[in-house]
């Protein structure tokens, strides 16, 4: 049986995506059941063997808020081997200090596009969060670390509904004006479409940020995932973020699936004949191996039909 | 908390789409539990009910092959009232005499576009079944029903691998000579990429097959349905299967999921503004008491977020 896609390019897409892959942070730090940081160190490593250049490695948040990845120390020293890109989040000051002093040299903010979101997330109001991130990110970069800033909600919020392309603007705006290299536009709880997608990137373009500073990340909440993906490729996009096995999943919606699962976008590249240095076999034997250290299956369609024995 | 997407068009797209619903029909077929006439008869006036207005029935193939809809007899009349159109799934002229006694004016016939399927599926070659579809199309014509022409393993042949355009051309031409008044192109195995989907519609196009001619049916195998069905949409198709609550499954890949499901592409098509009169939470509540019935959850990612108690 045939296993791959047929490779028919599309007219007007970037020839290259790149894979920012958030299953080892972002997929992780949700699961209830700790899991060893040699698993993790290993996932990473496995990642980075399947193909994966930018793997977002841990967060250095306070434990008390992600016990999951309370063990960022002792994993971050296991992967300096990894050839690829290992970005971590820091939240604050404090982050920044334990993640600098370990020699990371990519990190990332995570800031929110509503009022109600930081509040809940953050503590704080937008201003306050952009307030918190100044000195962080100035640091960051006089330590000439990469910085990403995410901006989660910036399609829809579960308490505020429809966010106003204007509002998502404005702070992504912010965010790069304290210095940010790139953005990640998050749509946290899975309900843009495609039009959605374009006139927020249109709307951004028209404030002077460019597509290249650009980055999205979906969640298959309402199986939006992959087609909102290609919208923002028709629109020039070219950095995807991206969970292997679609690792994690929106807090408030727990039945719901979460991150867009990284075979499943490298399916789609791949038969669009975009390169993105992804072995599509072995990050799905990755993602078969992560999900049986979580003793339950990938929800990946990708994963799932690639694994099935016939 | 917001339960719909905004509502942002994009350019270039059909303003109305006709999904065709396929759950009672080619959802139900392969359901190995026995669902009751009576159910079946209350999910397609519920689906009525939702909205949609063009719902596959059954199928008056011989009960031997498909024995959960043996009873298209009993079903059929029950439907009287229903006010949506029905087509049903005729092989052949004993199954059409069935379909035509009971006053179906709307039938289908399910065609290959690759041998070993042809062969595997209905026990011919290709030009066999065509000859075999001959009287059946020309007599039902001459009782002035509508003809739709299935055409499966559009992109890929779980036994040949990757299918090329011009043999799919070929054979869609062939059911459309034949007297077809539209086709339903099938990727029946889920590989399908959005590449490859638009350089079949414009190959078919260049035959002077026109786009309004052309439905798009394709699964959700590799999580690829929906982002093929928005570059369908993209090249004009305004015609797209889809299957309540994603009821349905290849047998070839039985772990996989199957047909798009309707509630997964409405959301998409609400959000874009494109309209297609169906009621999102009505199809949700129709999908939930589904799956009831049935006994599993539905893979629709839009169905479980919605049923999901917060």
């Amino acid at each position: 049986m045939n296993r791959l896609p047929m490779n028919v390019p599309a007219p007007g897409l970037p020839a290259r995506v790149r894979i920012h892959e958030v299953g080892a942070r972002d997929g992780l730090q949700n699961e209830k059941t700790a899991v060893p940081t040699e698993v993790k160190a290993e996932f990473i490593h496995r990642l980075a063997a399947a193909g994966l250049t930018t793997i977002e490695a841990t967060s250095f948040v306070h434990p008390k808020w992600v016990p999951q990845l309370a063990d960022a120390e002792e994993l971050f020293p296991q992967l300096a081997d990894v050839t690829a890109d290992l970005p971590v989040l820091v939240p604050n000051e404090r982050g920044l200090d334990r993640a600098l002093a370990l020699g990371a040299t990519r990190i990332a903010v995570f800031g929110s596009a509503t009022e109600t979101f930081a509040s809940r997330n953050l503590n704080r109001t937008v201003a306050e969060s952009l307030a918190m991130f100044e000195p962080v990110v100035a640091r960051a970069k006089e330590g000439e670390a990469h910085v990403r800033g995410y901006l989660s909600m910036c399609f829809g919020d579960p308490w505020e509904g429809p966010v106003p392309v204007h509002q998502v603007v404005s702070v992504a705006k912010a965010l790069l004006d304290l210095g940010c290299d790139e953005l990640s536009l998050g749509d946290t709880i899975g309900v843009a479409t495609p039009g959605h997608v374009q006139a927020l990137l249109a709307a951004l373009n028209e404030a002077g940020v460019t597509t290249d500073r650009i980055g999205v990340h979906f969640h298959d909440t309402y199986g939006q995932a992959l087609s909102n993906t290609l919208a923002a490729l028709q629109h020039g996009v070219s950095t995807v973020d991206a969970s292997a096995g679609g690792l994690g999943g929106c807090p408030y919606a727990k039945s719901a699936t979460g991150n867009l699962a990284t075979e499943d976008l490298v399916w789609m590249l791949d038969g669009l004949g975009i390169e993105t240095g992804v072995d599509l076999a072995a990050l799905t034997a990755t993602s078969v191996w992560m999900a049986e250290q979580l003793g339950r299956p990938s929800p990946s369609r990708t994963v799932r039909a690639l694994s099935h024995k016939e």
